[in-house]
């Protein structure tokens, strides 16, 4: 080895990757109406039908190509207008591109020196979001996820009101009570668990009609728990429920936080978004009252997977709560100003960059493009919503309030009977067997789910604002030939 | 709204995405030891620099451009072969080609319909690196980071002792305490402290000179705990420490973790990618005999950015710990065996796919592959001590154990100079101004850290198997030309 080796050269690899992303374009990245939303093969299938096996040797470039196709023939193509399956959608070019430039930079977010620009990059962005939630607002954090950025924001809750629990662990407070509405985020729960708090120190609160936390309610609870000796931490409140779209009081519950000394902590993942809409910002109001918000660029704006930020009123909070100094990347006698080494403030290490793409798209949309975006989303579930309670087959589940349109198809034999002995268990299968025939043609990927009392519901929602009344009917009436086939 | 609205098209942003392509094979993708790693600006001339802010109108293809050309110019190459900076570095073509279908398929892993082939997928790939450790091994997750994935563990280990804590919290459980070495990697402090553990609840070790545990030592701490009515939880012992590459004598703690009842993490995030090498396997023998391992495939076999991976011997464990069962995503009447949706086998809920980028690496290299690359750096390492040994310029900090070679450029007038007075001050200066010079130049990037009572020193450590001794004899003799300009 006494010469320069060769690094990777445009002679051995350029052709390749061109070949892979000709490949892309042909397959993923304009997908069309005409294709299919996914290949379904059950997983005993699929085993068979696609060579996972790792081996001893590799394998020649045509063979990895082959990989590659097959790996794109079996997936679920995301960005298909027709993917309504979870709450993100859509792949935009421009993020898409942000994404290509940022694994290639193949960046880790710590210090100043190895990521200068995304350093920066990420206070701005931070910044500007800030700016629209409120003027005591101006530091945050992007974390691998909504749920890791909730748990997050229960430790800082914690830290908040007990900063020896850092050195000193949970037993060295007061047993702590956490608040949230029965149809919270299951993260809540996950990380109630991992913080030691416990998942049953999670008081749940039962939503209104409409999935809503009931301030009165929530007082009462509060009570209870400091007449049974416990200290009422915080409170989550929820801007866009994941099913059904629902936004919490949050005024009311701010007040109730403020007389009781509470965190008001705001999972905003889903609803967040709609700061850049002028039109429908002020379903937000009263979120500058929180002391922690969550908001997801992944779900609303259609960033790509993954784009989440936890932002914090108190400027300090971050670093107090998660340092801890490692000074073989926290050198403190480097040769620039080290307060730009942001990566003591976050409790991962090395750390993907995820603002990149949310700033690209910003710049080649403007917020204005982002505006547009949820417009059209917004009056595409309205939409959505009038065809659902126009037409017979349908049901809605429970009004909407913001992109979530909730709704049942209903068989010939149960619509106006629902106080038929089984009509429960009866409406419980139908949209299973529904989805399941979609999947089958690839169709339409669609979710549905039950939630507390009620038997599985479909749940439409888009982040795709490509899509038209005409997608709408179109979806609405498959369901329709589907069900009306299935259910006779 | 009444017409299909037209997606992203091939007409629309095809020439835009080849042309990002184009840039990132010019400018990154294919870089050369003639360009520089890092065209340095401090923060505050960055800000001037470039055009960070995001406004209300969206800019035009050409200026997106531009934004994207000047993001490649300020970033760091971490591919480039003198970014000797971190624990990853080198850009390897099939993991780009690979994180780029990934993005554009924009998936999330969490249950098999939205991800069928990365769900299958990661449980190969689990398999198999299980395989390579031992039978007795067979299940894992993949985690955003080593950091998460050592916190993860703890959890585990808690709840494998005290399940009730999930419910309870830590309160239900006795005081607990976790052993790890003063050379252990910082997440093992900010996750206890997130568990509501305590930091403080961390005894830290006192590491021999080479900076690995001393079994005798644990086992006394373990009997000091117990007599002070803790209960001794688990020891974290590393199979290669971040700065000095160190390898903990993991057969010994192991008998005493039986002994105790205690539960054996290993942090192999770097030193785990050895399990390909049977040249240097046995380093990692009684890694079997743990209860966890964390090992980072983007460490040592060069995966991009992020892929980590933590195993687990018990089986149940990970769903019994870390599930939630939400309704919502985890239906349980799906038209497939749902036990394939392993989503709730996570503390996340969406989660990007990072098993596709290694899975690919595996199959273009072959586990062969992986075997050379390691030799060719174990290879590197030897000869970058050698030198450092025979150079008078050079002191070693101490011996090496695997990759990181710890020396120190000694000025003229410190060399066998140790016992004057303020050696250590003198000393510690010495690196952080060398390092200044070279990022100015933008010729290297070699970390330094002070260690305890060292003084600040380099750490050599590369991922990239394209350096040769030609390439160490250039940074060695770039470190004395600047070194003895520096200090006369």
């Amino acid at each position: 080895m006494d010469d320069f080796r060769p690094l990777p050269s445009r002679e051995l690899h350029a052709d390749f990757l061109e070949k892979v992303v000709q490949l892309l374009f042909k397959t993923v990245v304009f997908t069309t109406r005409q294709d299919k939303v996914i290949l379904w093969r059950s997983p005993e299938d699929l085993e068979k039908q696609f060579d996972f096996e790792v081996r001893q040797n590799g394998e020649s470039q045509e063979k990895l190509l082959q990989l590659l196709k097959d790996t794109v023939k079996y997936s679920v193509k995301t960005g298909h207008p027709y993917f309504i399956n979870q709450l993100f959608s859509g792949l935009d070019p421009y993020g898409l591109a942000a994404q290509w430039l940022t694994d290639a930079l193949n960046a880790s977010v710590y210090t100043y020196e190895v990521a200068p620009v995304f350093t920066l990059m990420e206070q701005h962005i931070i910044n500007e979001v800030c700016k629209m939630i409120g003027p005591q607002w101006s530091d945050g954090i992007f974390c691998p996820g909504g749920s890791f950025a909730n748990g997050c924001a229960l430790n800082l809750a914690r830290f908040h009101r007990y900063p020896e629990i850092k050195k000193k662990g949970n037993k060295s407070a007061p047993p702590l009570a956490i608040f949230a509405s029965d149809e919270c985020h299951y993260s809540i729960f996950k990380f109630s668990a991992l913080l030691g708090l416990g998942e049953d120190n999670v008081v749940t609160l039962k939503a209104n009609d409409v999935g809503q936390i009931i301030p009165e309610d929530l007082e009462r609870k509060i009570s209870e728990c400091i007449e049974e000796g416990m200290v009422p931490l915080m409170v989550i409140a929820t801007m866009g429920t994941t099913v059904r779209g629902a936004f919490d009081p949050v005024n009311e519950i701010s007040v109730i936080c403020r007389k009781y000394n509470m965190w008001l902590h705001i999972d905003a993942a889903w609803g967040g978004g709609l700061l850049f809409s002028p039109k429908y910002r002020s379903k937000l109001n009263g979120i500058e009252n929180a002391d922690s918000i969550v908001i997801n660029p992944h779900k609303l704006l259609a960033v790509p997977q993954q784009c989440s930020m936890l932002l914090v009123k108190d400027k300090k909070i971050l670093h107090e709560c998660h340092s801890r100094g490692a000074e073989y990347l926290f050198q403190k006698d480097k040769y620039y100003d080290a307060t730009y080494d942001v990566g003591d403030r976050y409790l991962q290490c090395g750390r993907k960059c995820d603002v990149f793409k949310f700033w690209f798209m910003w710049k080649a949309k403007g917020a204005g493009g982002f505006a547009s975006h949820i417009d059209v989303l917004m009056d595409l579930a309205a939409y959505f919503e009038s065809q659902v309670s126009l037409r017979p087959e349908f049901a809605l589940v429970s009004e909407r309030q913001y992109m979530n349109v909730c709704f049942w198809f209903l068989p010939r034999y149960l619509r106006s009977r629902p106080n038929i002995a089984d009509y429960h268990a009866q409406l419980q299968k139908v949209a299973p067997q529904i989805k399941a025939v979609m999947v089958n043609h690839g169709s339409v990927m669609l979710n549905y789910q039950p939630l507390k009392s009620l038997p599985n519901f479909f749940r439409f929602v888009s982040q795709n604002s490509s899509l038209t009344t005409r997608d709408v009917d179109f979806i609405l009436d498959h369901i329709v030939e589907i069900g009306n086939s299935l259910f006779k």
